[in-house]
């Protein structure tokens, strides 16, 4: 086995701590700091990496938020002549131009390890957080040694390796990530004049819909300014949709029309293991709210060797009830109806 | 008991047919009618009603596609001079209109059973579609024993009845479910310019946004004319949102402003028995993708005693392992981590 590189890591939140604990796991010198004293204590008390020391790293893994890290990286790339150095942020452009400012772009290497969501701060972190998610790595002008040290670190994480151009990563999660939790939230702050009354309507599709819009702010506004380019042109194409529609003459034409390139895109999106969702059939049954009940379902299904490929609950504002879809593969759907209603289940739909 | 009203049912698609099935197996006398003959057959051939004959039926139940329902409402209010009709479009206050104008309005109901999502037709019908799912009713100018009437069809399939003004009705609609659904599709949409190897960066807040985007977009095209007023409302509210981040001087400034707005509103959408969601903890375990872990984990959740509120399945692109966050009450947060890791799971966060 090859010598792992002796790792420093700047930031010891939920990111950079978990980095820490999942490369010391795998034996790893790793050292950890943080601007807040006790947040490094907390990191390092976990496992996250020792204190820094006075050997030069060979990898610098910045881990600090997205608004200061562009300081942080051309800092650590002066600061330790020799080493590679990596950042995590969620945005990559403007911050591989600040490393190509520098003149030391060839150590610098861009990437993004798509994980925490919902979770944040070292308490939460753990060395599995990234495990089997994608890890976007985005090159630029860096060194295929620089490139390939950054790449050790995340198969030694167990991720998903997906090289990219900065520019076409930052395009993109404008698309998929920044531009959906400002139509979220959009789509949420104007239940703003409902009364309680009115909202106890929503069904599962507003839950779906405005899920993440109950995420907290933090980052969002480093995210919003680093990403500001990509994230306007899509917030412009988003509302440019929705003019469509607002503006129309014929509302029902202009509102089919949209439902329709909305599914031609929506079937684009990978579900599980890179297979779009459409190719699953919902099973909806009628589950009691009480412990257990949705273990008894699940079992009913494993019993006759079906593999719910999701599942997702629905609630009634106000009775002991849920409806429960199981998300099958088509050919297995039948026969799951079947077993389950021979166990007394009431199967809503399929 | 009371005698329940001889019902007959104008439309057999999912709903017409679902409210047959349930009033029948109840023991009241129901005939349903399709303009298609062959949808007419199949719903009778699964217990939805018997053929129309030449009683006047009590209760008229019109359960047409919306577009056509208010022309469907007036000649039933005209053929039968003495019944009851009752609607059950998602859209109120156009219908209630035209009720009005015929002078018979004292006749008629208004009302929306919240159901049927993401499975449409006769052959999806079942009698307990409706269960525990509130069942709008809008009295507008009816008699009480109108209302009566069709109170006892909401009671007969077990809804829980709610009473609203049409406009109200109408105008939460549009801002639960109408302008989501455009909101969602238009974020669908943006994702166009992306090539496949972009969009797998979508995670899981993507496919919540866009689920409903997945939607058929048949009956949008009735429902957005018949609820313009309030659609395009609700869209000009939306749009000024997304305006306010993507025409802003300090667009981080901007996002973190509509992010607390969008958390403030989404705070209010009841969870489960008109619990906000909010006062769940999440617990993260990363569960690997074959038939019965998930019965495992949450056999062993049920072991220690603790009810899972709500559960999101979150997979990974390429690989055969998911992240599944269940929702527990905050008491039981640690409890339940305990217990996990003690069974060998890998808890990814809480």
């Amino acid at each position: 086995m090859t010598t792992t590189p002796l790792t420093h890591i700047v930031g010891a939140g939920l990111i950079g701590a978990s980095i820490g604990i999942g490369l010391s796991a795998e034996g790893w010198r790793v050292t950890i700091s943080d601007a807040d004293p006790e947040t490094e204590l907390l990191a390092r008390s976990i496992g996250a990496g020792g204190a820094p020391d006075r050997n030069e790293p060979d990898l610098v893994i910045v881990a600090t938020p997205p608004g200061v890290t562009p300081d942080v990286v051309s800092n650590a790339l002066n600061t330790w002549p020799n080493a590679v150095v990596v950042d995590v942020a969620s945005v990559k452009a403007p911050i591989a131009e600040v490393a190509a400012r520098s003149g030391q772009g060839h150590r610098y290497v861009g990437s993004h390890p798509m994980a925490g969501r919902e979770i944040s701060g070292a308490m939460a972190a753990q060395g599995d957080l990234f495990r089997a998610r994608p890890w976007v790595i985005c090159p630029g002008i860096a060194s295929a040694k620089a490139v390939a040290m950054v790449r050790s670190v995340a198969d030694a994480l167990l991720c998903d390796v997906v090289e990219m151009d900065a520019e076409a990563h930052d395009r993109a999660v404008a698309r998929v990530s920044h531009a959906p939790q400002a139509a979220a939230s959009a789509v949420a702050a104007a239940l703003g004049p409902l009364v309680e009354n009115d909202i106890a309507l929503a069904g599962q599709g507003l839950r779906d819909v405005t899920r993440i819009a109950a995420s907290h702010p933090a980052m969002w506004a480093d995210i919003a300014r680093l990403n500001k380019r990509s994230l306007v042109e899509t917030l412009d194409h988003i509302v440019a949709e929705l003019d469509a529609v607002r503006k129309a003459d014929d509302i029902g034409a202009a509102m089919t029309a949209l439902i329709d390139r909305g599914r031609r895109e929506v079937a684009r999106i990978p579900g599980k293991h890179g297979g779009a969702k459409r190719e699953w059939e919902a099973v909806t049954v009628i589950v009691p709210d009480r412990p257990g009940h949705l273990v008894r379902l699940l079992s009913d299904a494993a019993a006759v060797g079906v593999n719910v490929e999701d599942l997702s609950i629905e609630h009634s504002p106000r009775q002991p009830v849920g409806l429960t879809t199981l998300w099958v593969l088509p050919q297995s759907a039948s026969e799951l109806v079947e077993a389950l209603e021979k166990g007394g289940w009431v199967v809503a739909g399929s």
